[in-house]
């Protein structure tokens, strides 16, 4: 069988990450999400565990399904009782999904120490619960917990642990890295050896302790395994589970396997990033495939073979996962890197150019500064055209006044009050912030927003402050880092001063005018009069 | 040999990841940890490329290292040209660094594509420029850049490559696996043949595309390469380099081979955070090994078992990295450093005294908000002063008040006013200063300098701003570090808020608060009437 059946349990031991909370409108949304993506098995929850898991099955039921099949999931009965008496068991099956997936102990350790019962009695924890479940006329996935430490202590038992599971019917057995440390070679061999004895299908259910969920899981792929647990985006407890977003390009574009229909997977990346939107999560940049800095090259070395041909130094193409690539801008970078982005911005700009040599100097000039392009390609693109005169001005600012005030033990208090014309029309407003920068931000919102009312669909998402050439302390230059959202789109730009308040005006003056011309270029721009 | 060397490039290939600007200072604090935590090789940067990468080889020559061995970073030379006439390969000599690590192309698409020269002028390059720089007396090791793409394409060429630079007298070859894209199985492979054929010794240098660089790193070990070269925290270009905080307790604890001091181990941890602290990263909570969320454990079923035996739930004990449970443990910990603190200071406390508790609970509610006391304990001592009422008070604060203003395009004014009484004596002043932070450093100085002049001794030495909790921008609070000098300490304080003003006033405040006391213990603090 050439294909690897991807299994998501996002919805389930994804959450047990920290800071990570879904309510069933969140669950309900990702469960469609990767449905269109095309993933085999969708983990809804536990429940058993608490009403908000019940509830999204419940919707479940109702809802169509293209590619994917819903999963509940719970544990093996409890020690001395029956399975058909089990109330988590029971909510699996009047959960009404197609499939269930219950994990039961193969360490013996943990037999006797976590679940204190005998080894014997495990066993019939396990064919009891597998059976009922099948007679339910379910399809059972059977997770084998600590299934490779099991493994190392006592393979006797760990084995027999899950060919009582097949006995009993299950229609897979998942072995887990549960504790997230076994190492590749070993979950290679351990699996060999399973999927030779086993006659169910085998899967692979890993955690990253040891920062190898990714390799684990296509080490288990190389040994018969045909099914991977994981997480969008590695979510999970402690380290995290495997990471199917890198899980699936490896598996389908490298190893040449069938995961998720071909034309998915370039939306790969688009998915990544509204799971995490809505896990209220910031996606790394450094994420392989999908993050925004995966295919982003900074090295001007790299950026001149790369202008020869993309392969040099990429592994994939970034269209195949529906990423882009991007070029930074930096000290480290050379001409290249300029001519590249001013060629994706439609100026004329060349080696043989004068203007080239000039902007690249004035690059230098501003990095010396203490500017840093990379992290900011809006003002970049603001810094070019300015280069070139085609600099936008949708206001003129006349003047901005910021008062920050304490008394004795009273609180700090900020107000800012600012100046400025569109047009011919003078705007003059102030507002207050829960700290200068704060009142600035919301004074220019509310000069700008009647005028231009797309700023209401943007906000600022991320702010940074980093102190440069920290030796002369309070009068140390720092530099500003925003990045702007709105519905469709990124933006991050920089402002470099010895006062905080000018850098994070720069900074803020530019996310707006980055804006401003991205409406312009959909036309929609003209201030309302 | 049971040991493997590690190689780390977190100066040179960490800083090619996105955002991350390393000044000399930073660069020279970052080798003296990395020293410590006991690495073979330190790699300082490409001392042809820029200044501040020189200036780090002059710094690095004239300091103590223990344990590691700089190494210059550099290619082979320019097609048609002598090795001896390069002037890259000649800044590398010239560093005064022991160690010199060039790359060259192995992958023959490469040597065409963007080196744009012949297969055989290729093998005259690195041949020449291993040469040159073993007579210059360096200890030389060879990046085989792009290897195991190379050997896909073509293994001969590939193979004749490496031997090249072992005929030329190279000291190890690293194979690397720069587009990041290759799958354990083939690294295994590959680099057992390479191991069986080459005399030299063997390294690796993989980069993180594939979402596989640690399991890739330890494939390498496995077939018998002896040098891993990776970064701290895994920073690099793109998806990032191989992640030495993980590579480091897999191959010690896991494989248990030696690759750093035993005891350094313990220090893994609190490295990780020092270095990302300097590079002003955020270090991801799910960090294997060092993360703070990597020993945090969430599922009430798992904290129970953990409660019985902690390996139920744990791959290695947290304390093997320096790391820490975040269950039960941590409380325990946190009050054993406040007793022991306390009692430091000549503060009745001990774990029966009910403050003890208050004070923790107030530490983890500062802690909350954004505390950090570990960089700041005069902060920290003065904390605890008030709690036990001995907080000292050379003067009563009345009033600040802060202006900041912009006309049109004229530069930015910051001017600030403070009033506060000094015993019975009103103090009333103004300060001007080219930012608002230092424009109340100045009022502040202005203030009491008459009254203290021991403040004339006193210079402030750092100041750092990190933005916490960087989804609220510029609504977000900040933690504002600040380090002061006298002419025979150095001390730390601490301010949080959402105005930076505020959060910077607070930790000017501690910066004085703390220098006056150690002023009074010499007897010597009465105001000057």
């Amino acid at each position: 069988m050439n294909r690897v059946f991807i299994y998501d349990t996002t919805l389930r031991d994804g959450t047990q990450g920290e800071g990570i909370s879904l309510s069933v409108e969140d669950k309900v949304k990702i469960a469609q999400r990767l449905d269109r993506l095309g993933v085999a098995y969708i983990e809804g929850g536990w429940p058993s565990s608490n009403p908000k898991d019940m509830e999204f099955f419940r919707r479940a039921q109702k809802l169509p399904w293209k590619n994917a099949k819903i999963a509940a999931f719970g544990s093996t009965c409890r020690p001395g009782s029956m399975a058909c008496d089990d109330p988590n068991l029971k909510a699996i099956v009047e959960s009404g999904a197609p499939v269930a997936t219950i994990f039961g102990k193969t360490w013996d350790f943990h037999v006797t120490t976590a679940l204190k019962t005998t080894l014997e009695e495990n066993l019939r924890l396990i064919h009891d619960s597998v059976t009922f479940l099948k007679e339910s006329g379910m399809e059972v996935i059977f997770d084998a917990e600590h299934f490779y430490d099991g493994y190392a202590a006592n393979p006797e038992y760990a084995k027999e642990a899950i060919l009582t599971a097949e006995k009993a019917g299950a229609d897979w057995v998942c072995l887990c890295d549960t504790n997230g440390g076994t190492l590749p070679q070993e979950i290679l061999a351990v699996t060999q050896e399973i999927v030779f004895l086993a006659r169910v299908p085998i899967g692979l259910h890993v955690h990253n302790d040891g920062d190898l969920a990714v390799a684990n899981s296509l080490m288990g792929v190389m040994a018969g395994a045909r099914q991977i647990q994981g997480t969008i985006n590695g979510y999970g407890e402690r380290c995290g589970n495997a990471n199917l977003c890198s899980i699936i390009p490896n598996v389908q574009v490298k190893m040449k396997m069938d995961c998720i229909p071909g034309e998915s997977l370039a939306h790969l990346t688009d998915t990544a990033h509204y799971i995490a939107e809505i896990a209220n999560q910031t996606l790394r940049n450094d994420m392989p495939y999908v993050g925004r800095s995966a295919f982003a090259h900074k090295g001007g070395m790299h950026v001149s073979a790369l202008l020869k041909d993309a392969q040099t130094y990429e592994h994939v193409t970034p269209e195949t996962v529906g990423n882009q690539r991007r070029i930074l801008v930096s000290e480290l970078s050379g001409m290249s890197n300029v001519i590249y982005k001013a060629k994706e911005l439609g100026l004329d700009i060349s080696h043989q150019n004068p203007q080239a040599r000039q902007i690249i100097d004035n690059i230098k000039e501003l990095e010396n500064q203490g500017y840093q392009f990379e992290g900011a390609e809006a003002s970049f693109e603001l810094m070019l055209r300015r280069a070139f005169d085609q600099e936008p001005e949708p206001f003129v600012l006349d003047a901005i006044k910021l008062m920050i005030e304490k008394r004795s033990n009273a609180e700090f208090t900020s107000e800012a009050t600012i100046k400025l014309r569109i047009g011919d029309q003078v705007v003059h407003t102030a507002a207050e912030g829960n700290g200068p920068v704060n009142a600035v931000d919301n004074a220019l919102r509310k000069a700008l927003g009647t005028a231009y009312p797309f700023l209401q669909s943007c906000h600022l998402s991320d702010y940074k402050v980093r102190v440069l050439d920290e030796k002369n302390a309070t009068g140390s230059p720092v530099r500003v880092l925003i990045e702007t959202r709105d519905a469709h789109d990124t933006w991050s730009t920089v402002g470099v001063s010895t006062n905080i308040i000018e850098a994070s005006w720069e900074a803020l003056r530019d996310s707006f005018l980055y804006g401003w011309l991205q409406q312009q270029k959909k036309g929609d721009t003209d201030p309302v009069g």
